[in-house]
């Protein structure tokens, strides 16, 4: 899928939605196996609930690589059950020098077909490059994020403009929003204003909806663009919104919730 | 393997030298089957050629994963191949959201049994720390990489001092040398004295020798500490120094002068 499939996604379900299938093995269900097949079993049910609202999945590599190649296995097949009309995203945060991006690259999106992967941006042009020479592809590169750490080095005080705002600067003269899109955390909302104005075209990936506590609301205020723009990811608040036979009934409804709540913000597409 | 005993290693040894088990398929020299099983053979030939030379080793996940979960068994198969007295290293340049960098800690430190993981530090204290909380582990955070993409945020400009001096700074107090050490790209030795003002006693893991262009002597001149402090890696410039069946004849004796180069620089210890 690329981003002219993705905004009539958006524009068709009237949903900004991504679902995380960060699918940890210690947190399955009653009555799914706690094994391999038991975490495929799950994320076959969360992608079938939830595909009338989601434009978009992620798989966070970590809950896979955690399970050794068994979870890798687990990694590709999950790939291969997504719906062709949602942007698949491997949320592997990669980044390297030149030569081993390529391989990262080729990991994710040759070996493994995913449509998109997140990259982090440390090691500048030559680490990103790779990936965003796959012109059918889309390299998400992290801006700002949601957790408390990006106090460190993203929003360090000592810096003006801030790094972040550095990265979004410069990484966006890199590529069009036809390849590139940034990663901002929903819990950095009220910043959201101030990223559009550095990145107006790209779309953003948003997580931190929900278990980390961002609004979606607020997001889509401050975030839409003309193209809508957005991918609100949550994972959590929705793959485990239940614990118990009905999580995947649960997991539609919040899906459906979260959805209806960006409805909105998406008319004007 | 901890850092004592890496300290010994070094001193008995009389070297500093990593060797880089980054293992391209399509590299593979003449007579080596191009598959995963030519990977393991080829890595385990290089392993008994250079151990004799080499305190540690470097597996670049990258080459890997290019193969997908196949890839994945051979890089598990590898690190148990790894002899116990030197350092095994999974380069995966990981980190994210606390609990995510849990996963990855889990995945690379107990269920592949790796000593230490490299990190990258965009993310904060909250994406390295899940990786310091294991003690006996060894947590090796990206400061001055070796590439032309470092100028872009790493030595941007911009900003005084220099983000890479504010991320060796800040992330040296977060865990001492005893789980925590820096990568510095050998390409920039000249930088390597004041990295030292920042960070006398943790150790720095070197890449960039070799292919890259860095000189060893000049590393170990400018980067060495009291207790060595210093693992200098080279892959493409040993383990496809020949295409040939004699590679790994040929391997043994490019990690012999390596190591024979940072010999001088170990008579401290």
């Amino acid at each position: 899928m690329n981003v002219s499939q993705l905004i009539s996604e958006i524009k068709s379900k009237k949903s900004y939605l991504c679902v995380g299938l960060d699918t940890d093995i210690t947190k399955l269900p009653d009555g799914v196996p706690k094994n391999t097949s038991g975490i495929l079993e799950f994320n076959r049910e969360i992608i079938n609930a939830t595909k009338d609202y989601a434009v978009a999945y992620k798989m966070n590599t970590a809950f896979y690589e955690q399970l050794g190649s068994e979870g890798w296995k687990v990694l590709e097949k999950t790939r291969e059950m997504l719906p062709s009309n949602v942007l698949s995203i491997a949320d592997a945060k990669r980044g390297d020098i030149g030569n081993t991006s390529t391989m990262y690259a080729k990991a994710f999106f040759e070996t493994m077909d995913f449509d998109a992967i997140t990259v982090a941006p440390y090691m500048g042009l030559d680490s990103v490059e790779p990936f965003l020479k796959f012109d059918k592809k889309i390299t998400i590169v992290l801006g700002l994020t949601s957790n408390q750490g990006s106090l460190d080095f993203q929003t360090n005080a000592l810096y003006h403009p801030p790094l972040y705002q550095t990265v979004l600067q410069r990484v966006s003269t890199w590529s069009t929003m036809e390849n590139l899109m940034f990663v901002v955390g929903a819990t950095k909302a009220d910043a959201l204003q101030e990223i559009r104005n550095i990145v107006p075209d790209h779309f953003l990936l948003i997580p931190g909806v929900g278990a980390q506590g961002g609004s979606a609301t607020e997001v889509c205020q401050n975030g839409k663009n003309k193209n809508g723009g957005l991918l609100i990811n949550s994972s959590r608040g929705i793959i485990y919104a239940s614990g118990n036979s009905d999580f995947a009934e649960v997991a539609r409804a919040k899906a459906k919730e979260l959805a209806e709540e960006t409805q909105p913000y998406t008319t004007h597409l």
